[in-house]
């Protein structure tokens, strides 16, 4: 899958789209995008961060599409785990995802969120990779 | 904090206002709420599932502000974890989340969301409880 | 299955029976087992606290085996998570498993361990419940 | 902390040393260690592969201890998860830990177990790194 490819697959999903993801890297195992902040996503307007569920959400897909160039498309979440290690505050940030273990049946991958080069967040993920009967694939 | 203020509370975050938090029932140990659907939320139009990152954003919530009663204010996160259960339908979502521990220095939450009385994801975090110098809550 | 079948197929794992079970209750989602303290659990000699790992253990095992009833035997792990609530003096802890979803590919169940009624440890495991070719239950 | 007083503190842990824990790397971020093989680790006689209870203490331990030369020594374990990538076979494990984001009050940490060179299983944990009042380290 080349680039604009996946940028054209992201730009189907709207709440892909939502998150404003901007695909910046790409390989067989690893995805990098930014996603380009807004004021919903602002967890308290005193704070000014980023809610938990938008970096989240931002693990989850670099997780997921970690997997896209093996697999063609998003595939669903099994399980996630996010650690948060320091608020973002308004801004873009950038999400880069990669494989750990691909497996027939289900795969590992983990992700991390950065804002100008400091850890936000972290976590991993685990992925249905088996063609599931009835079960489309994008959860 | 009565449910009205609890509903205040709420409606000053601009996250929690985008995902159309509606307070159902709160009491000292767990909190119930329902989201309202809204387009954005949608993983893939084939599907129109709810995406997986706006349910671990409701599972956070609900397990974060479990403890709002004790607090008086949301918490940080300090790691969550979901398990995707179900794909959800285009409809609203009621998420309820529960104390499992409560510390002094950090606590532990589980929460669930439901559709139509259907789980559709479960999980649990950890949240700061202890008064954090210079690190303010609501991450 | 039978309670002494239980036990019985407990008894044919060697870590298990060197984690001492005795199987208090099973109906088809659950199960309560007593593990027997020994030395070798003790984290450090000035504490005397079971070791996480021991917990995490007992974590796996009632989670898993709360799908035994159900599948016939044990079955593979895919993750784990375990949160750590109390230090566990020497002393038996008691370890319950609950199947949170059952599900044809893959399953959630989460447990706890106590002792003398103190939550001790709690967490939850995604389990495969899928027949796997060439992949033995187990793990 | 030299090599030599590590393993000294390791042998001072009843478990740890039921472990049979052999320091092979630290350095102020990490540690490597290569656990020997026990028959009670097996899980099945048929299969005979290592149970996950023992894997998650191995990647609960490698996560706690690369934390040591910054703290001491072993410090609570606040929650855990490990993803299972694979069977180990009868025979010596390595596991391997980091610190990804040190903190003042809590810090987060990754893991990974090995067997001949195979990733066996990997996650993380997060670790009280506060001087907790009343709350010895070493859980």
């Amino acid at each position: 899958m080349t680039l604009p490819e996946m940028q054209d697959l992201i730009a189907r999903g709207p709440y892909l789209n939502w998150l404003g993801l901007e695909v910046l890297a790409l390989d067989e195992d690893s995805i990098e995008v930014r996603a380009k902040w807004r004021e919903e996503w602002v967890a308290s307007t005193r704070l000014m961060q980023t809610h938990g569920g938008i970096l989240a959400a931002l693990i989850d897909f670099a997780a997921d599409f970690a997997l896209v160039c093996r697999i063609g498309h998003g595939v669903p979440t099994i399980d996630l785990r996010v650690d948060y290690h320091r608020l973002a505050k308004p801004g873009d940030l950038v999400a880069k995802g990669r494989v750990i273990k691909f497996g027939r049946q289900f795969s590992t991958c983990e992700a991390q969120v950065t804002q100008d080069g400091a850890l936000i967040a972290s976590g991993r993920g685990t992925y249905i990779t088996a063609p599931l009967p009835g079960k489309p694939p994008g959860a």
